[in-house]
């Protein structure tokens, strides 16, 4: 494996492989080795979150970070191009792991390091990693990931982590996935396309919540709404509380790949679907797994 | 150990521990080990002085580092809530430095985290590091804190060095505790009420210059004040110069957490009295010791 | 050697034996050491270039990186003096690696630091290794430095990177320099008068596009002019393209610090005079021999 670029680089099978090997670490069976090896953390666009996780798994298997947390203050700002900015680090690093805000960008990455290229989130399409690091989650809940439902809840039209979500899926089978979001929200007609199994778009998540086994709830952003009014209602509407998950399974699971602001209300924290910290704290071995499969350590 | 919160959190006989292997650690009898450890440094507000001292403290003792150095670029300006920042943190670093403009938010963030928090300064009251470097600064100055009379110079009310020093001195048995202030920035009833040893409260530092053996000098900030020519005013009233400490005894210490602006003339730099570089060179191997102390490395 | 401020610190012979060190490094036969060593990134103005190369080369010869990016959010904003901020990073780190807007700011600085300062780019005149790594991507393109023909071209008044080249040039007897700029541009005097090599101004590169073995290129600001048309009509004419360096040996060098803009056409990238990528990659091996210099490891 070189670069991880998209959910859809991957085989089933490499996938298991991966998530053997997280199991392994999480029980103390295997040790990434990154030992003399330094990590460009690339973020063109802020995620604490994401950039803090690569920064923690790099360094926690022996390995350096170096990079930037916005493109701010690079030279990016001075009005360098993508290419020139990817041969610096290049360079600079053994591994280039990047977030950015246009499609595609990570493949043109790729395609001009000669380091592997790790797609820590681009565009509103991909986000390979957390995708992982989602079903792993599953995966880890409910031994298996066939034959689940799932339902997507929120934004389905701009957030890449529900796009690589709905793509990984199509090697695992699920039962059914429910699409709940407003109409401005909904998913985009180029991702259902590439969907090989059974999915419905609806907009209140009300009408299944007693059949989810999975309900994925991402964030509805201010900025997706012309009219101030609207976006206020319809967040409203998306919010998960106590109320709207009234029927929903003992053993279901809650996931979202944080931060959340409000669409999650915090008395859900104490439930037991409630399952986003667990999926957080999956995070830091998962991609330590994955840089050690791009990266060997001396 | 687990968490370090406030200075009140120690006895004398932890402190005097503290310092004894921190004098250790300056005549190479002691090693701070926090090797294959990692410390979040957490600074919601900025602060560079001390959040540099606390990676320094760390990358010389073995440890590694990640973190953010200011809120605007983390999830925080997504809305995210601080206890789900501080849960992220917990599952990336082995130990959380955090420096927060609210009081009380490093006692929240221990209460959530399973790993030691360290606060670094949080809302108006609590520094406990720099309390305790400037404790041992006087303490290497004058081989006991006992019995000292001390002058607090500046501001009062907001600084949290002077608050966090003016708690951590209810261990010491001061002589008497001068607090030289304008009116607006008089020290807080609330802090007042908690010490047990003499003090007074005045306005002209020449009043007392005579006496001190401790002159604590902090910055009055421009925002204290609704008007600006009463800003020059006191800030002129209150600026330490040659003039100023005529009289003052050739063996007192001035001390200031720093960083400073005008509030101490240059001029002053090469005189006997000033000790703020002294100060400012035990940073970093008492904070040394304190991450030892709530983490052991490998 | 302690510091590394200016490129007339340097003996002919240093040079030389900096280079040999370098090409040691790149064919393994040599490994800088900075075990144990802390290197501060003080970039008091932004640079992502030239501070991730640094950390790059710190990390990668066993060394450890603390510092930031900005003086936005450092004490700086508060309003300390850089002599205060320079004491600090004394206390923190075993080399300061420093870049400031000011002219003489790194000189001032390794007056008040007790450990090596290496000056990344002060003021308009000095940015003592961008002109090792130019000079030392001469040698290894030509073999030898002596008796070649210079271009510069572009802003030869404000780039800090040229004037660092004229000046170290004084030690390569070059054949003939060619300074070729707008007139609002032109190199400065009191540069010039430093220079002990044949020298010409010009304003076209064509008249002499054909004689070059080195063209050494730097972006035109948009702030150096008042008005926007002439900005825009110099930039034009200084832009190297296909056209231009119709008639240029084909054995000669284009050279660039980067990053670049507009001013090199992408489709020179290709060409075989292009080797400012080249030059790119020897930024992180030549700085972590001169860090090597200054700082021994444990």
């Amino acid at each position: 494996m070189k670069d991880v670029i998209s959910v859809l680089d991957f085989t089933k099978t490499e996938i298991l492989q991966i998530f053997e090997l997280t199991d392994k670490l999480l029980t103390g069976q295997f040790k990434p080795n990154l030992k003399g090896k330094i990590i460009a953390n690339a973020f063109f666009e802020p995620s604490t979150r994401t950039a803090l996780s690569f920064a923690s798994a790099a360094l926690s298997s022996g390995g350096k970070v170096l990079g930037f947390a916005s493109d701010e203050s690079t030279s990016i700002s001075k009005g360098e191009n993508l290419a020139d900015t990817i041969r610096m680090l290049d360079n600079y690093a053994d591994c280039i792991v990047m977030r950015h805000k246009l499609d595609g960008s990570a493949k043109f990455a790729s395609e001009i390091a000669s380091k592997p290229v790790v797609n820590a989130g681009d565009g509103k399409r991909e986000h390979p990693t957390q995708a992982l690091i989602d079903i792993y989650t599953v995966r880890s809940l409910f031994h298996s990931v066939e034959g689940l439902t799932f339902g997507f809840l929120g934004d389905l039209r701009y957030a890449r982590t529900v796009n690589s979500m709905l793509r990984i899926l199509t090697l695992f089978n699920p039962k059914m996935v429910y699409l709940i979001s407003p109409p401005q929200l909904r998913a985009r007609l180029e991702i259902l396309n590439e969907l090989n199994y059974p999915f419905k778009e609806l907009s209140d998540v009300r009408d299944v919540i007693n059949e989810v086994d999975v309900l994925y709830v991402t964030r509805i952003q201010r900025e997706r709404f012309l009219d101030e009014d609207e976006y206020e209602k319809v967040k409203e509407s998306y919010r998960v509380d106590l109320k709207m998950i009234e029927g929903m399974k003992r053993e279901a699971a809650i996931l979202h790949p944080l931060p959340r602001v409000s669409e999650i209300d915090r008395r859900i924290d104490s439930t037991p679907q409630a399952k986003y910290f667990l999926e957080a704290s999956y995070a830091v071995p998962l991609r330590s797994v994955l840089l050690n499969e791009v990266v060997s350590g001396d």
